[in-house]
């Protein structure tokens, strides 16, 4: 089998430093450590990129995908807006607000970003089958990617999902299977499954595919810089499930201050939770390295790990760049969900109103710069979340067709 | 008042050419046809295009909307991906397919384009509240423009919409009023409030405002051409709710070949509806030039427009053409809804399943040539109308987090 992961070289420990050949693996044989993609970047120009496709694709020379990449059937996510949030920010007394709004991918979370690198590595692996753990928007993004790859889905959600979430799950056909239990539950099931003899040939994005999965959060890194000039910005605040998309983050400005495409300034990287699921800001607040793990219970499912994979490193990158990890409640995140849609026109998940009510709550606390550059993110869509806003769901008022009966409303 | 329409100078009626100054009116005095705007084109370049930015401001000097219209505070929709549908083509025996996938505008759908012209209008006039009659996506559309843009918001729907059209509409902020009856009496409510008092500087996006939003819909056609190579397809399926939409592809479609942006190439031009609210299918089945206004009774609420304003002009295009107007059942809205999602990974609201289906017959008829370069639009979010596909949203199996109840299941 010839591999082709264009700048990607092997697979390295992120513990250890063990080498690994590029290859269906996620922990190390040494010290079980999680193992990531290495790479032997070539010379890469702000104008190459520029060039490119506006998707992830136009960062193709800096992800483990071949250099062909998009020839293939896929959803192409990504290059979704950098929103000015200047109405937001003069709530929040924030001076320079962005939003980074990934509602705008294919299927409306940032998980097409991950998935779309994950069918690039099962069809490498020549894997028939798309799998995963999710907690709603990634079965939504693995069956979509499925169906235009035409490979076979089979995703696993805890059964408890949101109606829109398992409805979008399921209408791009394959298999969807509700698990009785947490998203933790569904998690070690497919550790499960991948070593039985049924998961054979099965790509599962976050688990066997994870190294390469994983590298598609980066593209957040270099979006947000490119869309603000080629910079870095001072201050951004970011969602913590497993923690991946963080610390995923923070390599990527890494990488663009590495191949010299900005300047190296100092950031500040935040991460929000929901106090319903907290493990990683309870660990902050208590000053602790490893997290203990929480039975979770919020609203906002899509971050309901009550056991992050990578919640150290969390803890380890908010520390050493000056950030912080803040939690906030579900009615907080519902306050925040209508504030953000009333000042920005942007209709974000419950995860956003988890990011935008921590970013107030930083500002409020003192815990971040109002007048430092500060970008937000929304990962996910509103239109999955109704229940979150029920109340209030409804019109003003309704009326019969007169102007009588409206001048009566106002 | 000064004011700052780019490119268009004035407007001018479509039926009998009287030319108007640039201002709030859409009906001619002279024969109450309707108004739209007129332009003077300067030189414009392929290459001028492709430095825009990628959304619809790419093509600012071809609308009416001042030259700095990016910097302001607006949605910036457009540039929505051009879906290479081999999967869904072969499916259909249709050599070349694409599909224009709207869904990846702002608020997901097509209205954002014609909302983010009527917001420039609304600035140049001095409106202080924006407005509309919408069957649902408009409603959002306009809330959460208005939003940004810092204008109050004023909208009107039909009280029976989708639950998340409406939770849509309305947590941008702003009133949202259901009228008790039809879009068609929702809009002629709007009329009346436009010479009222009441409505004295508000911008209702459709009515006093159309001349304005309806030139938004030529962005699709300028996309699809861009993102064809600079070249213009052969055959093109779009919805008719109003069929401003499909009169504005057209015009988009001249305007580029006369600017010398594309090659002169024919092109026809399908219209699709529902057959619950079919009066332009019907009208143009029975060869007649005028359109029969009826009551709407379709799960496709978003084209429910029982008198379409635009309906003769449809007739005209589609018969100029070559193309034809076709309609499809609701079970088969269903069906394309999701022969669609599974072959593509995308999720269409039922007008989308309007489009695919009537694609669909128009090749098993003989239509339309299987041959020939097709490009099927879908104009929304299939997460705004989850009602329509109910039946089987629900997981595949729900289990124990066992690999023996998993083996069960297989």
């Amino acid at each position: 089998m010839s591999l082709d992961f264009g700048p990607a070289t092997g697979l390295s420990c992120r513990e250890c430093g063990a080498r690994y050949p590029l290859g269906p693996s996620f922990a190390c044989l040494e010290c079980f450590g999680p193992l990531e993609a290495a790479y032997s970047f070539g010379a890469v120009s702000r104008a190459d990129i520029e060039a490119g496709p506006a998707n992830i694709w136009r960062y193709r020379s800096l992800l483990p995908v071949p250099e062909d990449v998009a020839d293939k059937p896929n959803m192409n996510p990504g290059w979704t807006p950098l929103v000015k949030a200047g109405n937001l920010g003069r709530k929040l007394g924030v001076k320079s607000l962005y939003v980074k709004d990934d509602s705008a991918n294919p299927t409306h979370s940032f998980k097409d970003r991950v998935v779309a690198i994950a069918v690039e590595a099962a069809r490498n692996f020549g894997f028939h089958t798309l799998s995963c753990s999710s907690t709603g928007n990634l079965a939504g993004a693995v069956t979509a990617a499925a169906a235009r790859a035409g490979l076979d889905a089979c995703v696993f959600i805890p059964a408890g999902l949101e109606a829109a979430k398992i409805a979008m799950a399921r209408v791009f056909g394959g298999r969807l299977i509700g698990i009785e239990g947490s998203y933790d539950e569904v998690n070690r099931f497919c550790s499960e499954l991948i070593g039985d003899p049924m998961g054979d040939k099965w790509g599962f994005v976050n688990v066997n595919l994870r190294p390469y999965y994983a590298e598609g959060s980066k593209t957040l890194a270099y979006e947000i810089a490119e869309q603000l000039g080629w910079r870095l910005p001072e201050q951004i605040v970011i969602p913590v499930a497993s923690g991946s998309q963080l610390t995923k983050i923070d390599k990527g400005f890494k990488e663009l201050v590495a191949l010299g495409l900005v300047e190296d300034t100092p950031y500040k990287i935040y991460g929000a939770q929901a106090l319903g699921c907290s493990p990683v800001s309870g660990a902050y607040k208590a000053g602790h390295d490893v997290v203990q793990p929480v039975r979770p219970d919020t609203i906002a499912k899509s971050l309901a790990i009550g056991n992050p994979a990578d919640g150290p490193y969390v803890l380890d990158i908010a520390r050493r760049t000056g950030g912080a990890v803040e939690d906030v409640t579900d009615a907080e995140i519902v306050a925040a969900i209508r504030l953000l849609a009333s000042t920005e026109g942007v209709f974000a998940e419950t995860a956003g109103g988890v990011t935008v009510g921590v970013l107030k709550k930083l500002v409020e606390t003192g815990q971040l710069d109002p007048d430092a550059e500060t970008v937000v993110l929304n990962t996910g869509d509103g239109l999955k979340t109704l229940d979150a806003i029920a109340d209030g769901a409804a019109p003003t008022a309704v009326i019969r067709p007169s102007l009588d009966a409206f001048r009566a409303t106002v």
